[in-house]
Parts: C-alpha cells; structure tokens; sequence
C-alpha cells in the first residue's frame, strides 16, 4: 500500500479560476469590495480594542476606471498588509485571512461584522483580468509592498511607494471582458451588489448646488460644488432597532430598494431573530394584482449587508414571495440545491419563523385599525388566500383575519358572516347557504335578484377563490358556497314553504312541449320550470356549481377532477311559470308569435348571462332597432 | 525585487471546490459520466487505428445505488488506467487528461467524439461525496489499482482485484447530499443530462413481456424476462445526416425529447454546419399560443451530446426562442456573461445561420405546398410577426411568406392583397386602405357593415400585430391601416363621390341639440352625424384608430407614445342622417318618446360595440322584457 498526498498542479489554478469558480464573472468586483471592506472593519476593531494605535478616522473605499489605460482600480483606507502578510494571505491561494482573523478574535467577530464569506475571493479578480497589482501599505510601521502577477503562478514583489494606510487593487482588463471598463456597467455591479455594504464606497463624483450666497443677484446661477458620489447606504434600515425607526424611515427604505417603483407599500413587518438564527431584514407587502405568476423575486437576500441573491425560493415561504424586502442572514447556506435547502433544519425555522411574523402582523394590524385593514384587504387578499391554501399553520391563524368583502362593500370575518346571514341563508337541512359573485358587472341582474331577496352576495374575485371555498367547505361545518347563478334563488336556498305555480302541471308539461319546440333537440340548455317570485325574470340562465367550480379549479392548477377543464359549459335555462310572459306564451294562438316571444326572451336571458355574441347579437339588435321605431 | 511562484495551499482545496466549484451540485454526476464516455471512446478510437490490440465490443457505463452501504457506483469498460496513469491524472488535480489526449491525437479528436471540456470534473465528486475509491484496470497488461481518498489531500494507493478492463468510481455519499441514494432522483438526474450521450448507460432492469409461445393456453400469462434498462439514445437524430432521416424519424425524436407533449410539432429544421463553425441540431415549430411570454426555453443546447443548458438566450435569436428541439456545438463559450456572450463573433454568426435557416425553411413549405402552410398559419404566425419586428433581415424574407389571412379565411401574401383589394379600397387620395378586425365575435356587426360594402376584412388577432402595422405603414408605399370600428366606413374609406344626406343642414343642426341634449355634458361619446347608406345602422359606436393604436403598443410594451397606455378610451357615436330612425328622432314630438327613442338606440349600439354592462344592462334588459309583451 502506499499513500501520498494529493498535488494540485499551480500551471492550471489559473484557468480553473477562470472556467469554473463563478459561473457568473461579474462576482469579482463584489469580492475585491467584501475584502476592501474586510480591510477596513478589521482595523476598526483592533482600533476599538486598542491593539491599533492609530486614527480609525472615516475611511471608505473607492472605485475608479481608467479607459485609456485599461485599468479598474479598488483601494480601502483599511488595515493594509506587510511583506509578510502578502506572502502569508496573498501568494497562498485559498489560504482564507478571514478565517484567521476570526479564529484569533472569535468573540468579537460578530459585532466587528467580518464578511468572512468571501475571503477566498480574490483570485476571482483573474477572471476577468489578465494581470493583477496589489499597492499596499500596512497600518503598523512597515514599507509599502507592490505585487503583481500576469495570470500565471509567477509574481513579482518589490517595495510600493504608497504612504498612506490600505491597499489599492489594479486589473489591467482582459479583453474579453472590456465590458467592466464601461462606467455604466460597473455603476451597475455597484448598486446590485453593494448598495448596503457597510463602509462607504466612493464612485466618482457629482455637482451639487449650494444655496445662494446672501444678497446675490437674481440672475446669478447658484454656486455648485463636486462632491464625492458615495454608491452605498453603510447603514441600511433593516440593521437598526424597529424602535429607532419611523414610518417615514421604512417609506424612504423602501424606495432606496426599489427606485422605479412609484407606488407606496401597504405596511411592512421587521425581522430581527438572534436565537437559535441569526436573522435581520424588512419585508414589505405591495399592493398585489389578481396575478400568482408574475410579482416574485422581488425579496432580496444578503449577508452581513453583501447583495446575495433575488431567488429566495425554498427560503421563504412559496405564498410569501410575492412579498418585496430583504433578508439578511448568514445562517442560509449558499450554493447547495433546492431539495438540500428544503431539508434543511435551520432554514425549515427561518421559514415557519417567517410565517409566524407574518400572520401576528396582519392580526395586529385587523385588531389595530379594522377600517385601514379593510381598505388594504383587496390589494393583500392574494398572498393570504394562497397562504391559507398552502400552509396549514398560517391557514388557522388566518381565520381570524381574512375577509369576506361583499359586492357592496361590506367586509366580515367568517364568524361574523356566518352570523350575519344564518337566520335568513340557512336552508331546510340547516345548512348556510354563502353566496357570491366573481364578476359584479357581468353578473349584474343575478346579484340584484339575490338582494332582493335579503341576501348578502359576497364578491370573490381571486383566481384561486374556487380552491379557497373548497377546503372552507371541508373544514367549516354546514356551510356551502354558491355562486349567484348556480341555480334559481328558491333552489339555492330551498326554504320549507315553496312558492306556488301558478300554472297547472298539464299547462306546465304543454308550456316544456313548446319551448323545446323551439329551442331544438341540439340545444344546449336543459329547460328547467320553476314556480318563482312573480317580479323575477320569466327567462334565467344558470350554470350548475359544482361543474363550474370543478372546470376552474382544473384551470388554476390543480385540485378539481382530472379532465374536466375541457369539459363543455352547461347551462339550465330556468322559466319562471309564475311571470306575467310566461302565461302568455303558453296562451298564444299562433306559433309564429309564441315563436318570436321565445326567441326573444331567451336572447335576453343570455344577454343577461354574457352569452350572446358575434353574429346572434347582430341579429338582436337589428331585430330590436324594428321594434324602436 | 523578488519573483516567486505561487503556492496552491493544498488543505483548502477541497473545501474549495466543495463551495465554488459549481453552484449547482447535481453536476457531479454529468461529470462522471462524461469522463466514463471519455474512456470508453479513447478505447474505440485506439483499436480503430490498431494502438490498442484488443476486442472494443459493446460496451456500455452502469449506474448503482447502493443505499444500504450509502454508495453511488458508476463504472466504465472503456481504457481504464495504470498505477502510473492514476498518478498522473488523478493525483495531480486540474491536470486535464482530455487535452493531453487530443494534443495527441488532434486530427482525430473530432471524430472520435472526445469529450474535452468536462474533463476537469472529477474532482466534483467530492461536492456529494465524503470519500471516493476508484478501482480501474488498463487496457494494457497491468496490474488492477484500486485508490481512495477521503475528502483531504492524502490519499491511499492499493493494487485492486478487478479482472475487467475499465473503471469503477464508488462514491459514499455525504449526510448533506443522500438525496443522491434516492433512485428516483438518480434517474432524474440522467434523464436531464445523459439523455443522448454517445455510450449506452445502464440503471438497473427493467421487465420485458416476451411473445407467448405457440400452442399456450389462453389463461397462461405471457413469459416474461428482465433486461438492462439503458436510459440513453446513443444516436439521437441531430447527429445522423438528414438524407437519412425520415418524417417518422423526426416525430420520434421529438416525443425522445418531450415525452409529456402530447401535441405534434408542424415541422423541423435541420441544422448542419461545419464552417465557420461547428453546429448540429433540429428546430421544431410546435403550435404557438397567443402569448409571447409563457413559451420561452424550451430548446436544449449540447456540447457533443452532454447536456448543458435550457436557456439558450443570446445563442438563439430571441423570436426563435419559442421553438423547440437541440442545439449542439461545441463553439458556444459556456460560463461568460451575457454581454460578453451577445458580443462574441462565433455566437453572432451561429444566430443569423439559425435565422436564415428558419426563414429558408419557412419560404420552401410557403413554395411546396402552400395550402398546407396557410393551415398552419395561426399557429406559428406570432413566431414570424415577432421575427419580422425584431430581425431586419428576416424582415425582409418574410414579405416572400408572411401571410395576412380576411375573417372568411383567405391567406394573402402582401403584395397579393394589395392586388386584390386596390380596386375597392383605394381612396380619393391613392391611398390604400387595409381594413382588419382583432375579434370576429365582438365585431361582428362592423365586419358584416364592411363586407356588404364589398370590402376585404383581416384578422389580426396577435398581441403585437399593432407593431408591426406600424412597421409595415412605415415601409410600405400609400397604405394604411384600420379597424373595422374605427370609423364609418365612408370616412374610413372616403370616395370622389359623396353621399346626400337626407337632412338639411338646419335638420342637422337640431337634431345635434335634441342628441347632446339626453346624453348630456359629461358624455364620454363625441357625437357625429353622417349620411350613410340607409341601410346601415342608425346609431354606430367607433372608436378612432390612432389613440387605440398607441394604447396597444404602449401596452404590449415599448413603441407608441409615452403616458398612452393610460388615456381613458375615446368613443364617437355616428349616427347616420339617412336612417329612417333618425328622421322619426327628430320630427317626434314629446321629448319624453325622443328620449326613450334615442335611449333605447344609444344602447343598442353599445351593446353592439360591448359597452352595456352591468346596471345599465340589467335595466335595458328589464325594459326590453316589457317591451316583448
């Protein structure tokens, strides 16, 4: 047997680094800067302990892009590094300085805010550069190093001419990777990456107007003065105490994230967990349109304030997505896959930590200011009503916060509803009857006969309302749902008095005779005779429930019963026996009367229903414009 | 000054590539497999030209889960290698066997299919793995070896037992990473990446009914047998020549590809090209949908048969990006940023190859057999309205296919419409008119108006149809377009000869006052009175093109004017002087019956136009009831 150890062949680390480290090359400038800021809170915190006896000062880090010469340059005010120490952290590759800096420190590295992540990271610099110098002066007394290294495991070392503290990065930009001497693109790379990083970071510089001075002209233009154009917020709203923050401070957060967005978020819920995760952040919930599909990735993860990633699939809970904010947490592991993630312990606690923040806020906010809840409700109701649908815990906090909004603007909660409507909306059998509409414009005239009638009609307009009604109708005991024109109202609701024909059953049976006469035998409506209040339509079309229902669960995605998305409509064409009209078809002598009565009352029943179009609505009309004149 | 190498601390480069080598770490596995093929292809190519003096055969790759052992086994009949080969590709990280290889045999590298750019990936192993063995015998007369390391650089050197030329990779897999002992996702993994690999890969047995034999007993079940399960197609059919390839062929291939597609593809393009680079593939044109958005990434790209990726963005023009099928070439750099992507000489000439190709293709099965093509018309036609937006050179070689088809389902290539309807349509000023509707059903009373009138009417039914009128209007010479409902077809269409209203201007004047006067101040309909054919309906509801236009374009993003996408809709009412109605409007004397009169019209005409909803129609309808009786 024999053992040896593995030999990592230097002739090759290069364009390894290259192919493979980052499928994304754009990373290297987040990890220059996370070791430009590495730098500086390192001496922050041997300053704070005494163990630095020099000015901490206000440092910060610069960017700058030099065309001409191809050059990107990163330079700190931060630690710096000795010959020794370049040797030690630079010429050993992956050789982690963070890592040792936080062995030796453990108990202060926290609060001291070690981006210890990332320390590996500046070989990335070869990835997009073909030769790299580092300019680097040490806080203790030591000379100025200069290294530089063309990308292949040969470096040159002689003495730097920098006086000042801190190191300064030079790539001399490959050129297939010109695009990173663009000011634009890297002004770019900043505001995604390191927008909230903790030292500021200076790119350029911008005009700003000063105040007139006293007693000047009119005409005079204001003075202006070049300030440095600092890219980051060092002290981003969500690493403060929620008692040191405003309204005002979370509004003007959120606009710093999302700048394009014009429209003001609804309220907010701060997150801030020590034990047993680490976890800070503020998510914000928008105003939501009826849409599942279209408003996630808009919550933004960090760690220790370094821009991560928008895809917080699998950390956030899925309903919750449709959220904006950020997290921040350096407990989430980073590049594993989704199944990993998803079995995960510590982030199976960050995301039920989540859901539970969310449900105690929107319960605080509905027993704080029913009203303002209320006004919110249809602009928030998608992420509740998917939230009850996918996590059961959320479900049973919900209950006591979602609403049930009727068409006319009323909002109750089930067990209001349910009390609201019993004595009139509970049927023979005991059970009550909820109604609703998903359409208030199109489903007009049947809301109207509902109210009519004394009965609330609820407006249920999200896309996954169906599902919601069928897992309420599961749990919830002896209640059912309808929509408005499921059935006439008398079969809806059936009470133990029943209205009374006020035709024969022979008149009844002639009356089916000679409507089916002329609907046809290929008709598409079931005729159906049904004894209703006189003041009613004499011609009601109806679309049984539990078909409708079953077709658009199918249609958003799961549930219902397999095939019956396709399924044709159905639909009953109710006759109201006790209407005026209805006698008098039945009574006309001539068949070409009764005729035209039929046609026209069923074309103004289906108007009713949305279902008549294209060339029969044509023919309505010009048949109505004769009757005009 | 001081020189020195750079020193690749080995202790970290486990954890190294354990973090960053791939964000993704199911990878490992298309690595291994790759290097297997990798093996048994330098076999085959060796005993083609003599080197090796062996039997190639037929061999395959086997994948095995062990999961009560916790192992994942993966193994080869290809060349195996020697103690001394172990050593020298093995133990020396990042030294890249493939390259060696094809140095050296360059000429013949392409044919033999060697599979260069995975062959770094060994080490990937230990993203899942905790320890790794591998127990390998050369080709050559040469003891078996068997080595094993466990995660750390040491490793451990042992002659092995195996008798079979070929290598096994036996990987006990980490307590982060079991997800890998599931077969399942095994499967899923090779189904993903290894679908088309060159060597046939076996996992497990699957059970085959074999025929029964003759003279059995109808009651005794057929015999069965258990047979390797191979999970790859070694030859798919990009890689055969299309001389070779039948129709069937092809509709096989693509149920290989999308084994959940139920639908037929319309038909395929085969692409072939060796210079000025290196392309094979087969595009399919499926039936596309009315939405631009939810079709997108569906063409899978290869690198000699591995698969890398589903999101071809930048390789494929973006109009294209709707078709489906397999892109391979191993001269698309993997791992650069977009931008550098979009820049690169070798990706633009492999995008406008793939653009000619499609819009050769297309121009042939217009030429072939055009009734065929115009069947198929709807359901690619967003894929060419788009490609004529987006490509000006597909612009181009579109105008020779691209089709226009009229409401009554003619297809019109451009020129052979202007032909068509240049008579009819031209107006006073030598212009042009193309009319269109966008919903046959909704504007049926406008088209019927039109056709009476003799004229053509199109369907233009996509969602950026109103881009590429704008597009043509710009390019074509003294046409225009519009709506059926955008005006009265006299004014849309305006002639020499003019017609007489029956009114005088005095009539017109009052009967002005009597219609402004119901619909009173805050109308939304500006009112317009014409003399037009009696026959025509008296009152008409159009809505102008212009202003309509720019909203649709605002709204399907980009184009139009700016703050459009959001102006209130504008409405004409045109009521026709010449219409009997009209007359009896203005001579009836109560205002009462002239209200109801103009009342009654004004609705018939919304609803003609679909604007009498809700209340208003729930309460026309109610007066229409009475009216019946």
């Amino acid at each position: 047997m024999a053992t040896g150890k593995i030999n990592v062949s230097v002739d090759n680390i290069f364009p390894l680094i290259k192919k493979f480290l980052y499928s994304d090359h754009e990373i290297f400038l987040r990890e220059l800067i996370s070791n430009a800021t590495d730098a500086t809170l390192k001496l922050k915190h041997l300053t704070s302990i005494g163990e630095a006896k020099v000015e901490y000062g206000n440092p910060q880090i610069e960017v700058k892009v030099n065309k001409d010469a191809k050059t990107l340059h990163i330079s700190d005010q931060g630690i710096g590094m000795t010959e020794e120490e370049v040797t030690k952290y630079i010429n050993e590759v992956a050789f982690s300085g963070a890592e040792e800096f936080l062995d030796k420190y453990k108990d202060a590295g926290k609060d001291a805010g070690i981006i210890g992540h990332f320390g590996l990271g500046f070989y990335s610099a070869f990835m997009v550069a073909d030769k790299v110098e580092i300019i680097t002066k040490s806080f203790k007394d030591a000379p100025s190093v200069h290294w530089s290294c063309e990308g292949n495991p040969e470096f040159e070392l002689t003495e730097g001419t920098r006086e000042e503290r801190g190191t300064e990065i030079i790539l001399h930009i490959a050129e297939d990777s010109e695009e990173f001497l663009e000011e634009g693109r890297i002004r770019e790379l900043l505001q995604k990456y390191n927008k909230f990083m903790p030292v500021p970071i200076k790119f350029g510089t911008r005009t700003e107007t000063l105040p007139k001075p006293e007693g000047a002209a009119e005409d005079e233009p204001a003075p202006t003065q070049e300030v440095d154009d600092i890219i980051n917020n060092p002290n981003p709203a969500w690493t403060k105490k929620p008692t040191d923050l405003k309204d005002e401070d979370y509004g003007a957060f959120y606009r710093e994230l999302y700048p394009m967005q014009f429209e003001e978020p609804l309220f907010n819920i701060h997150l801030n967990v020590d034990y047993p995760f680490n976890l800070t952040g503020i998510l914000y919930f928008p105003k939501l349109k009826n849409d599942l599909n279209l408003q996630k990735d808009r919550i933004q993860l960090y760690q220790n304030q370094v821009f991560v990633t928008d895809n917080v699939e699998g950390i956030v809970p899925e309903f919750l997505t449709m959220l904006r904010g950020v997290i921040d947490s350096p407990d989430i592991p980073l590049n594993v896959s989704r199944s990993y993630l998803q079995a995960d312990g510590a982030v199976k606690k960050i995301s039920s930590y989540i859901t539970r923040k969310v449900a105690d806020k929107l319960q605080s906010l509905f027993k704080e200011d029913r009203e303002a809840f209320e006004q919110k409700w249809n602009d928030i109701k998608i992420v509740i009503e998917y939230g009850m649908l996918s996590e059961e815990k959320f479900y049973e906090k919900a209950d006591g916060f979602a609403l049930y909004p009727t068409v006319d603007g009323a909002y109750y909660t089930f067990e209001e509803l349910k009390e609201k409507i019993a004595p009139q909306q509970t049927d023979k059998d005991g059970k009550c009857v909820i109604l609703y509409a998903s359409e208030t414009e199109a489903q007009h005239s049947y809301i109207e006969a509902a109210k009519e009638k004394g009965y609330e009609v609820l407006l249920m307009d999200s896309p996954i309302v169906s599902h919601l009604m069928q897992k309420l109708e599961g749990d919830k005991e002896k209640i059912s749902f309808a929509r408005v024109d499921a059935d006439p109202l008398e079969k809806l609701i059936q009470k133990e008095e029943k209205q009374i024909s006020k035709l024969s059953e022979e008149e009844q049976e002639t009356l089916k005779g000679q409507l089916q006469g002329v609907l046809g035998e290929q008709s598409s409506f079931t005729v159906q005779l049904e004894a209703m209040d006189s003041k009613q339509a004499p011609f009601v079309i109806t679309e049984p429930e539990f078909m409708r229902r079953m077709k658009e669960m199918q249609q958003t995605g799961g549930g219902g019963m397999f095939g019956m998305g396709n399924m044709p409509e159905m639909y009953n064409l109710v006759v109201n026996t006790n209407h005026p009209l209805t006698g008098e078809i039945l009574n006309t002598k001539t068949d070409k009367k009764r005729e035209r009565l039929i046609r026209q009352s069923l074309d103004l029943a289906r108007l009713s229903k949305g279902l008549l179009k294209g060339e029969e609505l044509t023919k309505f009309i010009a048949r109505s414009y004769d009757m005009v004149k």
